[in-house]
């Protein structure tokens, strides 16, 4: 029997509520997105009394369904003004769903100028919402050690750092990994820890004593499901883990992890280097995947297993895709960071110009301990250096201005922490990377054309995630690319998007889109689980259009306008090298993406 | 014969073009504002190559009708995003109307990242678009110096000071004097002076040798018209030179300037404290009008004539009001700087808690020489303090702050050159008092609802002279005050923004509005100058309205939507003493400023 769990942080107050029965089918985004359009003033301040936070393990979270234990976060998002998902790996989703809660909805605040810091601890049918000031101020690697000392049962964590609660709109919500020992599992965009932070709350803690394995209600149909699914993603070459003729393995994530795109990206004249100047990045090999390979094969002959470095790591229980990794330090083979991931690698590396891979860990590792987003973080890096504050290729002045946001009293250091557009605002730039305010991720729009479509009419600002067109027009689909230049992405974008939405909300990893397009019976496995677990014949297009439609509908009474579904000017306006294209995909056609549904606000 | 010189920074060209029949009765906001939205995209980049700043003399300047030589300059603001219009005194509407230029429309940019700066000089029939870097870089102060030298025929001069030069939204165009000794007549608001500086333009010199007084078609209405008028401003206490039973001058302006403003508002409990936290200064009196007043007595006591403090100075050629001032040293004697006006002392005095006049003049001086709009900066400095990084009421923490600007690579400096806005969001402030972006003036929206709803329904963000609602709420009309509190102000504020639009097309200074409110002699003095000049019959309301509406359009295709037209959060939940009060005034009554006219999109 699921349950709401509903905070007021007013008063600090809590009750839990009986499932509503049109929330049902509803959770990850479906649940977090419902109940913010529903319950959430779309006018309202992001970071007063009046924006909510919500939380929702994914439908299928700890049901024993390959990799489908992720955490979905939402809110009216500081960064975008509008409605916004961000999901994550970790414990935390496995765990709520094992004690039955379907969402946590935190509303309310303490008074401003209140000096007290809550943490929160979900157990089954139980709820403490503690005075807790320990856990303020500090690093996030720290605070895990803390809370694991406090509370040593393995549980799911996850809250903001110190940018989260100053309420920097580049903070997202840390978790904690499947080992408990790192707080490297992020919701990061769109700002939602500083909405976090904003009531006040540094961490939630969810113990999963007591709880059980949800039942699915059609479990024959489920097991059908799983089954294929767990086949298919196995023989993916994407997502499996084939071995070639000589027995060694090449399943991409599982070796490389997803910084297996760099060489590719960067090959196909997509990869945004030095702040959108360029699409090719002379030093991506140095900083790929398959250096992050080699670092940890190398610090293994050297340490053995005493090594900390590996890859093909899983960020949730469960996950047998597992593409995480976790990046040594040459010399001693301890864990520097974990993960390190395509888009953080990008926008803390070649974005930055910086092709030393210790240094983009070493960036990384900051932004995890300060609760800040590696690709907001990055760009907002790429804009100081666009502004003439720092050296391209400079890491250690990257590192040093990054480092500042420890500082409460460092204006820099406020600044790091405030996304790209304030950074770039203030310092008189005009190519900033973001749509809705929300920085661009790894991919550049001019030459591959969906991904910008995506970019400009996702309700969550710029997003790679809400659309992942790269799969067809870079990776290619059934074996056939969609040309990346063509300028008709509505449709392409709009299906990725309605897809995107029903996955978001199934709990699976967004990982599984290649297999499920390529090959049928991973489709059909996807299907197959939820439509067990629910007993019902939940069709996934209309399901994600109509969690679409809900999230546009939140963005137009905020405010939002077709306007709002542009790229900024430099994109169409600047050629990108080594193709010297410009993003030409028309206005009409990124209208054509939501036109066909509903009627946007014009 | 009116001419429009049209500027093309691309090629750093220009051409005169024949005034085309259709802007013939516009002028001032009436002719920038039309050319900005028949001709500026409004989703354009507004410090990219498609914004255009648009540069007219109001309608009666230079004729010999008195306060009538204001000076409009538009765009589209990097501040609001929307259409903006500021205009100011100073000498360069005189001298363009006397040659003959209606406006001047600066468009396209050079290359993004071009070194080299420009100034722009036009006299009778030509225009010389010059390379020069001396001008860049250097305080506004000694700008005019160095202009006035290589000039001496006292030539008009705007321009941009440092702020402007790198972009800061906060900056303003700065004029020059009538004596051409001082650079502190600001057409500040918007952030046009960055917009001037994207053109990289630092100064439009314009020297009238050849010129003639513009001549009325009608000239005997326009000379009873302007009778009328001179004798409705002399008669009325606000702007006239009256002399009580015992002989002493008590005109307000010419004698306290619209300083004479601060005590009658924090005597109201509508004078914004410390960052909008309290409606009542407890150290009004010591920076206030009366205090200048006896600051530059004292002075003159003390050195004679060898005083450059002043009272009852005119910006513009032709004023009768005389409004302005000279704040001296109290120790030399000096000017410190000219003028001290009732917006700035509240921005950079009480706003901030500090009731030291000298403080309050050195962060104007320095506001003058940075080329910062006052009200904007002094708003960014309140959230530096709101933010916790100085002190209110912390004077030299203030102005070190502010003198931060003048450093390129500092962070802080060009923060505090970017806006309220950009400050507050840095450093996670919920309390910023900005409608459309721009930061509110020196009225608490909250005890006085009219002023409010102009601040949230103008098409120019927060600001006050675009419908200045206090005169009635305040100050009274024909003897009787409108109160304040009452929560119908719609057709008030619409009532103000109209016949406001219609004065600052007219070249008249807003402050005729007194005696044009208060006698009927007077409002007919002003409508006959202006159809004896044109020889044509023009309704004063609809005019205006016109002009409202076309910005409106403007807006509205550049994105927004009555959303935009509500204010902060804060100001509806948190009471503000000493009469706790909110801004009680519903979405619906603010909506009805427009709605009677044409919809806007919802």
């Amino acid at each position: 029997m699921s349950q709401i769990l509903r905070i007021n942080m007013n008063d600090r107050s809590h009750r839990w509520e009986k499932l509503p029965p049109e929330l049902e089918t509803f959770a990850g985004r479906a649940f977090t997105s419902n109940v913010v359009a529903d319950e959430v003033e779309p006018t309202c301040d992001p970071l007063r009394e009046y924006n909510k936070l919500v939380i929702s393990p994914g439908l299928l979270s700890a049901t024993g369904a390959p990799s489908s234990s992720r955490l979905s976060v939402g809110g009216k998002s500081p960064l975008t003004g509008g409605i916004k998902e961000a999901n994550a790996g970790g414990l935390t989703a496995t765990k709520l769903a094992r004690i039955g809660v379907r969402g946590i909805i935190i509303e309310g605040k303490p008074p401003t100028g209140a000096s007290t810091w809550y943490s929160v601890v979900v157990r089954k049918g139980k709820c403490e919402i503690i005075k807790n000031n320990d856990y303020a101020g500090i690093g996030t690697y720290d605070l895990i050690s803390k809370i694991s000392k406090d509370y040593p049962t393995k549980p799911g964590i996850i809250g903001c750092g110190i940018a989260g609660q100053r309420l920097g709109k580049g903070a997202g919500l840390f978790g904690n990994s499947i080992e408990n020992t790192d707080p490297g599992r992020f919701a990061g965009r769109g700002g939602l820890g500083a909405v976090l932070g904003s009531k006040r709350i540094v961490a939630i803690i969810s113990d999963d004593a007591g709880g059980s394995t949800p039942e699915p209600k059609d479990r024959t149909k489920f097991e059908a499901g799983r089954k294929k699914l767990v086949d298919a993603l196995m023989k993916h070459p994407i997502t499996g883990r084939l071995k070639d003729d000589k027995g060694k393995p090449f399943g991409a994530l599982k070796n490389y992890g997803t910084n297996v795109l760099t060489n590719i990206l960067s090959e196909a004249g997509g990869y945004p280097t030095r702040a959108f100047r360029e699409g090719r990045f002379e030093g991506a090999a140095k900083i790929s995947g398959e250096a992050v390979h080699e670092l940890v094969d190398k610090t293994r002959e050297k340490f053995g297993d005493k090594t900390e470095g590996k890859y093909g790591h899983p960020c949730q229980p469960g996950c047998i895709i597992a593409c995480s990794n976790a990046v040594p330090y040459e010399d001693t083979g301890k864990a520097h960071v974990s993960p390190l991931e395509y888009e953080s690698v990008w926008a803390l590396g070649g974005n930055l110009g910086i092709d030393v891979l210790q240094d983009v860990a070493e960036l990384n590792r900051l932004c995890n301990d300060l609760g800040l987003d590696t690709i907001e973080t990055g760009n907002t890096l790429g804009m100081l250096m666009e502004g003439g504050m720092v050296k391209f290729g400079d890491g250690k002045g990257a590192t040093n201005a990054l480092k500042q946001a420890y500082d409460e009293k460092s204006i820099l250091g406020r600044l790091v922490a405030s996304g790209a557009k304030i950074m770039g605002e203030t310092l008189g730039v005009t190519r900033i990377p973001v749509a809705k305010g929300q920085s661009l991720p790894a991919y550049d729009p001019r030459p591959i054309r969906g991904i910008g479509v995506t970019y400009a009419t996702s309700n969550m600002g710029g997003d790679h995630t809400s659309g992942y067109t790269i799969a067809a027009e870079i990776l290619g689909m059934k074996g056939k690319v969609t040309d990346p230049r063509s300028l008709e992405k509505s449709e392409l974008s709009r299906a990725f998007q309605s897809t995107t939405a029903y996955i978001d909300s199934s709990g699976y990893c967004l990982f599984i889109a290649f297999c499920i397009l390529d090959d049928d019976n991973g489709f059909a496995g996807m299907k197959e689980t939820v439509d067990g677990f629910l007993d019902k014949d939940i069709d996934v297009t209309s399901y994600g259009l109509e969690i679409l439609k809900k999230e546009r509908d939140f963005n137009r009474r905020a405010g939002f306008t077709p306007i709002d579904d542009r790229l900024p000017e430099f994109f169409r306006k600047e050629p990108l090298p080594p193709h010297n294209v410009t993003f030409d995909v028309s206005d009409a056609e990124l209208d054509k993406v939501y036109a066909p549904y509903w009627h946007a606000a014009v």
